[in-house]
């Protein structure tokens, strides 16, 4: 685990993406799940995951987060999850973002698996970052088009 | 949580796969990651999250593993990565397996991200289960060839 | 911790109860909390606590539940829940089961304590048990009353 | 997860209380339990579930504890459960000296269960918050009184 | 992880053993720690870490523990950990009986290391496993005398 | 668990060691291992479990550590674990050093084990701390030639 000893403590924020692809039968279904709203479950799950980062990743170091948020967009062919964690640290929170936005997207997953087992989970990927030495790093905007504009998923991907 | 109660105790498996894509500049440089092997941490992070699956997904169950195993397979864009899991028991590991494999892939972000905060985890997939009342299930093979393939992942990707 | 090796397996289910005693203010205002519903959370905290049992009661054992629910009605002077746990197992939920009403309870509190501090959790008890050597145990239904009728909740409680 | 980035470090402490009543049989045969002394482990146990109060509570925020303590005061009809909890941080340590209560309160069942499954854990409640901006909390004396004379555990709870 | 999945499923137990070789002025102090006994306070640390035994050493299966005992012999030179695992199973569980003993050990000297940080953890071992396929095996007694007469443990090492 | 809120917030580190001894035929096959290289998966369990020493120590503060650190020596008798630690934080790294090298070598045994049961950790110790307000410790020079010398690991262990 790299030594962060001599790193300053900054207000560091990090926000991430994952997209649920899914069936519009499936999509139209989310409301009614017998388990529960899979929305919420996954935000709570999502939530919960970002404080286990650093017993899920090896060599994360324990970041004590003072915010943790998640989104969820219902799209024409699945769910974006947008996820955002802050803390004031010696290190960043990308994974603790990448993290609750993965687990949420399993959760998802989980609860609507009975319906179809094709459901994939494409395009996590870190948007944004602030803070610490490197600064801010934001996805360049024709990557982020790719994710809203899906052009990787083409439409033998919809049917 | 569901009631598996009533359910048979039958051996059920799983294969699950993740995709971490990133630069040939980064995948060069994987061998040579100054904190160790990034897919043997990737690998033990991964068999430690599939045992910590009823922890992470709220409404999985507890389920004792009988096998875990994940292989990392370096391809021109990226890392592919499979994980199987099995046990004998009244409800399947799909989850176990997806969890594993989504867990290495974000290990192998996390052990690179210093060097392309860019990589992307894509397709996050169930390839195979088996076991249960529901029997087996495989991915499409059409399904499975646009991950070989790939033909979701244009060249404006590997630029 | 107690040897139970020699225990039949069989299927053995717990039930619990917790109150959640707050003004008629503070459960008015539940629906409208700004982070998210208390109950859904509470129950997504209840079902994973329950799964965490052995690990926060010293001497319990590790059981994989088959089933976990919890239930919430709310009521003139606050939230009555109440957990059901079941496995196929050695040893009973028991402890399952009040530890998932618990900490639903408490997760109801942290929700509301914005609003109000002097909420309390009252009555976490076990409601009945099923399985077993024992066999059957059941509350005595004027033990039960006293919840339902809340004789020892005075007047000066629900103001 | 709230944002408490912006709030003051500051020096907060909170106590809480719960209420193990049970027979005084079972009182009586609390140091000769065969599985150990039932307070001590009860304290153990109540120590370990505050350091865990983050992962149990989904909003809470995680929180390095200065100082942990429980005691225990056996009474006529049960025992009273107090525990204190201390941190220098953004935000509150009220859910962790309740949860270590409750679970300080749920090992002591486990350990009696045997002699008695109608113990009941009664007022688990904060009594004391200080630091922070909203600053110092007390439970007013007539609540307090409440527990300590026990006006609403009537002769008929005790026979 | 190896593959369990066809072992037979039949009753296993371990034993392992660890020194904490401490001088006679700390060993003295022993039961007026103001912490705690740190006997009882490492009986219930080992047992807890039996039960993660399959989250700290990463290829190890999760087993359900139906027995976990430890016990401490004082002995001139320091204290002796004896601790017993069992289950059944499809593997076997002296992982969980060298980590209950490890952990306990480690108790020990956190609760003592005010007084000495010279303590140290000698022998570690395992003194027995049965059943599985590969049947009982029993550490050699001249083995165990070691222990017991800690004849390497010379003069150097008392004063 | 000891208030520790008065104490100053200081960089502190911890060095502790831990010896498996072993046969050379099993230390030969250690590259070997059809599990994995059993050093890497050691290191990796042993920098996780220092992360987790506040859940295995009872009366262990949570503290978030800058940077965790093993080092494996092959010598003729077995593996020589060192294992470092460092925070700044109101409390010293310890039992995180040491916690990491006993997971360490616990892990090394599970590895091995099916090659030999015998096998044993020793020697697990602190050999520096530095930082707080009792400053530096060092293991005196005697105990720590003790550990490179081996004299009390006799040829009787050797063979």
């Amino acid at each position: 685990m790299v030594d962060v000893g001599a790193k300053d403590i900054t207000v560091r924020t990090a926000t991430a993406r994952a997209f649920v692809a899914m069936s519009s039968a499936v999509l139209t279904a989310l409301p009614n799940n017998p388990k529960g709203d899979p929305l919420e479950v996954a935000r709570i799950a999502g939530i919960s995951a970002a404080k286990k980062t650093s017993d899920l990743i090896p060599l994360c170091h324990q970041i004590p987060l003072t915010h943790v948020e998640l989104q969820f967009r219902t799209q024409q062919d699945g769910v974006e999850i947008t996820a955002t964690a802050a803390t004031v640290a010696r290190t960043g929170v990308e994974m603790e973002a990448l993290t609750a936005a993965s687990i949420a997207a399993l959760t998802i997953y989980d609860m609507t698996k009975a319906l179809d087992k094709g459901i994939e989970i494409r395009h996590v990927q870190l948007v944004e970052k602030t803070g610490g030495k490197s600064g801010t790093y934001r996805r360049h905007s024709s990557e982020s088009r790719k994710t809203r504009d899906a052009p990787d998923r083409g439409p033998e991907d919809r049917k």
